[in-house]
């Protein structure tokens, strides 16, 4: 057992309140490793707060890895040095193990996260008044459904927004505004078919190849090759081609003539092309690419953006922009549509029409630039010769290829041992056979600090 | 032309000042019927604003039917009289007519939706500060994605409120937060099977059957009868059965009897029960029926909960309960999930924490039941033996037979010619043949006064 004193001068919800009372003990040392937590009973007798309020206070530190749940024996404090292990259902009975490997972990794991973004360059003050504001000349709307498509006033500054930026020409009636890749790539299945065939270059990132499989689409690799025709690379039958232009697997661009050729391909086979345009703003070498939908004169391209990498992933808000054609279809649709907060949509129309979108995208542009530039020294430092980089200048991760005749799962084992989480690619359709590991290293939300960490760490992984 | 001389004292964003500043000029008759607007580029140089302003401010006035679009021409103003045409391709035309009907006409349309909720009980000051509070604890969390299946504090406050309102037994595990009902559908599809077969409830509302269908379900019908055995009801190979049970098409609820027996039927059968208590909360006459769902010892049944009517369609936010044994599943399938913004799942897990959900429940209770007393006072007044009631005291709407020898699509022409709209179903395959027309009345949104202007409209357009 021990003391829980909450102080009086504490803020915000109970939760939070007891949550971080807890963590403070056992980061101080002041719970030792191994203690076990009151039951949620006990704890709610002793210090007079509801169940609910501890439970979910008890829940955020199972979730950060503070307290382990052991079955049918109760919460167990996890020390710093032993976090390492916690995803393992022994980590407890390490207590009494103190040999380097474990003295050396960092306290919580190096995530090289595919999905994060950068924590401290959020715009809180600018997001909070345009969402009050919005808020204040809006609530007489907050009981009605309102757009399916999106707010129209929210498509009108992504229409103008593309345009300036990505040479993405459309008017507002194109764009939907919708809760994420997922959500699109289902929305378009009922557009361009069920189960349609969708080509992917040889090697494309994993996550989204099982997004398109978990959505019902049959996916297909080609090999994209400057010195190759599209027609003599392009599988048959295919509905749709999912590229990346601005950040490809291979790291170039695809060059214009390329581009032109697919667009064309395209046209005459009937097919579509999926232009995932994710982090095209992060172009860190020269100037970005204009988007491929830009050059479309038939309408075959259907270009999809995010407010996830720019912005932050916690709105759930993305959109698609159609060819004017799909645009009939999707009138029988219209309840089908799932689209995030009006109110969030509002707030972020405001916050475009103010500057503060075009302000925000610039800073994030420098800060990734630097974040970049670090990871590339820090990679030729430390791990040098035995790897490749295959990164071309854009995007928010790193593409590595690792000279060791190992899988990259062994690869990724090898590095959470030593507290550093990365990724690879899981779509064996996706992934050449008999070809040394790649591994993908995000560099969106990591601090540079813990790069600095990090990346020695995978030597000591992967190299001696 | 006219002038437009904005005042330095108004406030928000710049087009809604101008929205506002024209819609006024319209209301007070200084710009008449029939005035085309200055062209965008006319206007921006006239006053300055950037085209895209204009446009905001001109797109709004035409979506709330203040202004017309006729096609290679320009905008032109509707005034208030002759606004019940404006779906109406020639309504500018009919500015010289001004005969009684237009005349008795009300200014915007009188809407019966079953969509809205009611406009003026949204606990905005206390909904805003948890918004706020809650950006203020979890800043340092906006740059993650969080948890695919909805912030755990907002499960947990759900599990708790849906065990003491709504009699439903599930832990924080089972809840899965999402963007809405045609979202679960299609989710739960991945669950039970593609292209599942599912029994309606004959006559069971429209939009709903449309939802299943354009998740690729197959809907079929059974009359749910307490006089007959489910058994020899049931069509065969179904694999869920959708009911309502706070708010049936009959009005009625399902007895204690027929529900254990549902519930018995679907666990020897293989099937599932989907529950959609998306009103449940709101029986005006009597106790709220506890759900089916804390009936279930076996797990068959899938309970579908929103914030769309008791709170606000404007978030977007349900979730559901799911039985145990489909837990599994979700793993694989955690990308595919489609939450709302992280923030406002956080501020109304505070919301709920703080016992303002509660309050306001019990507030809209009180608001829902006076207008369902006023709605029928007014239809047994004005419609009297013309129609029968089906609505059993539940929910937010209202279910009519008209005594006539037309279709529902008739009444509802006839009632939009007087400036009303009503709704009815529209799945064939859940209207029986040969009946009497039903129509749909929602009283969620409307107010009383409006309540009070659109039954006497309806016994114009029906009656007489």
């Amino acid at each position: 057992m021990f003391d829980i004193l909450l102080t009086s001068d504490e803020q915000g919800p109970l939760y939070i309140q007891l949550y971080r009372h807890i963590r403070g003990l056992i980061q101080r040392g002041a719970i030792p490793d191994g203690t076990k937590l009151p039951s949620i009973r006990a704890l709610s007798q002793q210090i007079h707060f509801s169940k609910n309020t501890i439970e979910t206070a008890y829940q955020m530190l199972i979730e950060e890895g503070y307290v382990i749940s052991k079955p049918r024996s109760g919460l167990y404090v996890v020390a710093p040095l032993l976090l390492q292990t916690n995803t393992n259902q022994h980590a407890f009975n390490l207590s009494q193990n103190t040999n380097e490997k474990a003295l050396q972990s960092p306290y919580a794991p190096i995530d090289f996260s595919l999905l994060e973004t950068d924590s401290e360059s959020f715009p809180l003050q600018a997001w909070k008044a345009c969402l009050n504001e919005s808020f204040n000349y809006n609530s007489c709307r907050i009981h009605q459904y309102g757009d399916y498509k999106g707010e129209y006033a929210l498509r009108l500054q992504i229409a103008h927004y593309l345009k300036q930026s990505r040479g993405v020409t459309c008017s507002p009636e194109q764009i939907l505004v919708g809760t994420g890749m997922s959500n699109s790539l289902h929305l378009l299945s009922k557009l361009i078919g069920q189960s349609a065939r969708v080509a992917f270059e040889k090697n494309a990132i994993a996550q989204v190849g099982d997004l398109f499989s978990q959505n019902g689409y049959t996916v297909v690799s080609f090999p994209l090759n400057e010195n190759l025709s599209i027609t003599e690379i392009m599988p048959g039958n295919i509905d749709a081609v999912y590229v990346t232009p601005s950040h490809r697997p291979s790291g170039n661009h695809l060059s214009y003539a390329i581009r032109q050729e697919l667009i064309h391909w395209a046209y005459h086979n009937q097919s579509h092309i999926i232009e995932d345009d994710y982090d095209g703003e992060f172009r860190h070498a020269g100037k970005t690419i204009p988007s491929l939908q830009g050059l479309d004169p038939h309408g075959v391209v259907i270009y999809i953006g995010t407010f996830s990498k720019a912005f932050t992933p916690a709105l759930r808000m993305n959109y698609m922009v159609l060819p004017p054609q799909l645009l009939p279809k999707l009138q029988s649709m219209e309840r089908t549509l799932s689209s995030p907060s009006r109110l969030d949509q509002l707030a972020m129309a405001l916050f475009m029409e103010r500057g503060h979108w075009y302000r925000h995208i610039r800073k994030m542009r420098n800060t990734y630039r630097k974040k970049h530039e670090r990871m590339l020294q820090l990679i030729h430092t430390h791990l040098g010769s035995h790897v490749q980089i295959e990164s071309g200048g854009a995007g928010l991760h790193i593409e590595l290829t690792v000279n060791r005749t190992c899988s990259a799962e062994e690869l990724k084992e090898l590095a959470h041992a030593k507290g550093v989480r990365v990724y690879s690619s899981q779509q064996p359709e996706l992934v050449p056979n008999n070809k040394k590991p790649k591994i993908y290293l995000g560099f969106g939300g990591i601090t540079i600090k813990d790069m600095e960490r990090g990346i020695p760490l995978l030597k000591e992984a992967w190299i001696r």
